[in-house]
């Protein structure tokens, strides 16, 4: 292949899917499907214009990197540790349910498999895929209702940020495990060495950054020096540790959400990512995703997973809501204010796709749980508040 | 090669880059010296701990096409138009005599070409590396000293982004004639037909975006049209006209000048530039550098080459301003600032080592040019701005 041959690609996948990122937001719908949708048109799904190159897959690899790069880097340490107890409950249901609700209905389907087989960490990576919530999306609903700086709202935002963090543990031990040969001992043992390292290495690196930082506030070195310091940790992470990459870029973010100039760090880098990177990434999905094995087994597990991945969160967050003393009312808001899925759901499949643990043909079922969670999560709040309004903290 | 392995190719491309620009920054130094000399520590020269991948040239080409293509948006079209012919003839002797010049030393180091033949075309080559003025060390010179907005200092610029053009036209053409089976006339109908179609094209594109552009003012939808219609036209450019991408993308750059946010898309490209794709490109340059070969004769043309590189752009452009009206004192400044190698000449050189023009060693001999042209520029403008001073426009 010509090197100019990557501009080709690169015009039709930008074009295409920010053509229909706008299409989709039109139709309030999130951006992210639109992208996705442009993909599948673009891919050998429908009009084969594009193909997956190791190019392509590149780029997409450095977009889920930023991505997960800036969602650490939102994270609001102080806001999640004062939330506390009650966030980590609901956030450990959230993750719990849906995981043992998503094995549960692969073996359903396939059949139940032997633990430590090859099927039963499918089956455990199919639960994997529904334990993320969608922090944006939830945000986006709530902040447009008004409610977001509640205490149901600030409960759900500190929920979806620590049950990002469970989520990503849960995958990166299911990772660590799938290979047979693999002693789970040692994945344990290299998960925590990699952890209590990430902790270490997170207080003197935090430390460095925030030094410079403070010498030069808003220079270029700083976005730079803390991206180059997120490949890095990525690289380490899943060199030497066996911990999927985006784990590391995931924590990097985490170690550098207190510099003062993190917002500085996250605004630079997500042009980056709207502009080149994420596009890639998302409209990779659709070209990777193969529907010519659509059939109608697959159609109803699809329909299953949609169902089984809304209900969970909703029965997991809500019941334990009310264990830690909300009001029904407010459970309900909790619930279905937590089944939002998105970039992580994708993120994770991805990294399934991968490792061998996922085939193509599951990629239908997430983009339909992504879209169907992400219209009817705003419609429902939307709903729920009206009928249960709250008072509205500005 | 696994992925994730990119990253840390990144990781070290993207930290070192930073580290020596910084330093060469300190010492005032262009930076791009640094992020050169980075890809030089760290290549096969000396530490060898990055390769040149497919992944990173293909990083490098979009690095050099946003490079051109921010060059193309900041063009001033009507200052362009409006300072007319004078610095259109101070141009184009600063692209003739350069061209005439680096021909000649090679034909001078290497014995007499036959015209049309292979040596031919090299020895025209190296003039063509010669032609181009890096527009923004003269620029960031000039408005140190406080000159940028004065006659002589409107001149240089003019001057200067002219003979970028008159550069990149001969470029396309010596890239056209080398390959011995292309009949010259086709290449110039070609060429022709390709900046007829881009002025037609161009009106129409200007007129499309300037509309959505009116319509939907600084939003993301603007930067990211404007990318993929960059990388379009570049694609076509030498998929279809055998013209150089770069070109495709500075035409693209120059159609977009006009629209009320080619500002803004030239903030939106530069920071995915500086944050990612431009060290990678300069970086590259170091790590293709083979200086392996080098030896006595090749150490004297590299020295005969700067030679002639600054003496040639004196003469060329400073007798021309003579002819043009100015004084002695004045022609010597502009001869002077239009002295400076930048960015321009590397893409050309890259460019013609792509097309088999130009082999890796004299990479070390246009780095050389830039490094003493860019230090002596800004030293000897000082000298001869203290010595003759001017009315300073603010």
């Amino acid at each position: 292949m010509e090197t100019y041959e990557i501009l080709r690609d690169l015009a039709i996948v930008l074009l295409s899917a920010k053509v229909f990122a706008v299409v989709a937001k039109h139709f309030r719908i999130p951006q992210v499907v639109g992208q996705i949708l442009a993909g599948l048109l673009i891919g050998p799904c429908v009009l084969g214009v594009v193909e997956q190159t190791s190019f392509l897959s590149q780029m997409a690899e450095i977009g889920v990197i930023l991505l997960m790069f800036e969602t650490g880097l939102g994270t609001n340490l102080k806001e999640l540790i004062k939330t506390g107890p009650k966030a980590t409950l609901i956030a450990c249901c959230g993750v719990a349910v849906p995981l043992l609700g998503g094995t549960l209905l692969y073996m359903a389907f396939y059949g139940s498999q032997a633990v430590g087989t090859e099927g039963f960490y499918k089956a455990i990576f199919i639960g994997c895929i529904l334990t993320a919530t969608s922090v944006g999306i939830t945000v986006e609903a709530l902040r447009e209702l008004g409610y977001i700086k509640g205490y149901v709202g600030q409960t759900i935002l500190s929920a979806a940020i620590i049950d990002d963090v469970i989520g990503i543990i849960v995958l990166t031990f299911v990772m660590g495990c799938k290979d047979p040969s693999v002693n789970p001992g040692s994945v344990i043992l290299k998960t925590v060495v990699f952890f209590v390292l990430a902790v270490v290495l997170g207080v003197v690196c935090y430390k460095i950054f925030d030094k410079i930082d403070k010498r030069y506030p808003h220079t270029r070195r700083i976005p730079i020096a803390s991206v180059g310091f997120c490949f890095l940790l990525s690289y380490v992470a899943e060199k030497y540790f066996g911990i999927a990459d985006i784990t590391g870029a995931y924590v990097a973010g985490i170690i550098l959400c207190n510099i003062s100039d993190a917002d500085y760090v996250a605004r630079k880098t997500n042009i980056s990512s709207y502009m080149f990177f994420g596009p890639i990434f998302f409209a990779c999905i659709g070209i990777k995703t193969d529907l010519s094995t659509m059939n109608m087994g697959l159609l109803l597990f699809s329909i299953a997973f949609v169902v089984v991945a809304l209900l969970t969160k909703i029965i997991g967050c809500g019941l334990i809501s009310k264990v830690c003393g909300f009001k029904w009312s407010e459970c309900m808001k909790i619930g279905v204010g937590m089944m939002t899925r998105g970039e992580v759901a994708l993120i994770i499949s991805s990294k399934g796709l991968e490792a061998g643990l996922m085939s193509e043909q599951y990629f239908a079922a997430v983009i339909l749980l992504i879209i169907i969670s992400s219209i009817s999560t705003p419609l429902i709040l939307k709903a729920l508040y009206t009928k249960f309004p709250e008072k509205q903290v500005v």
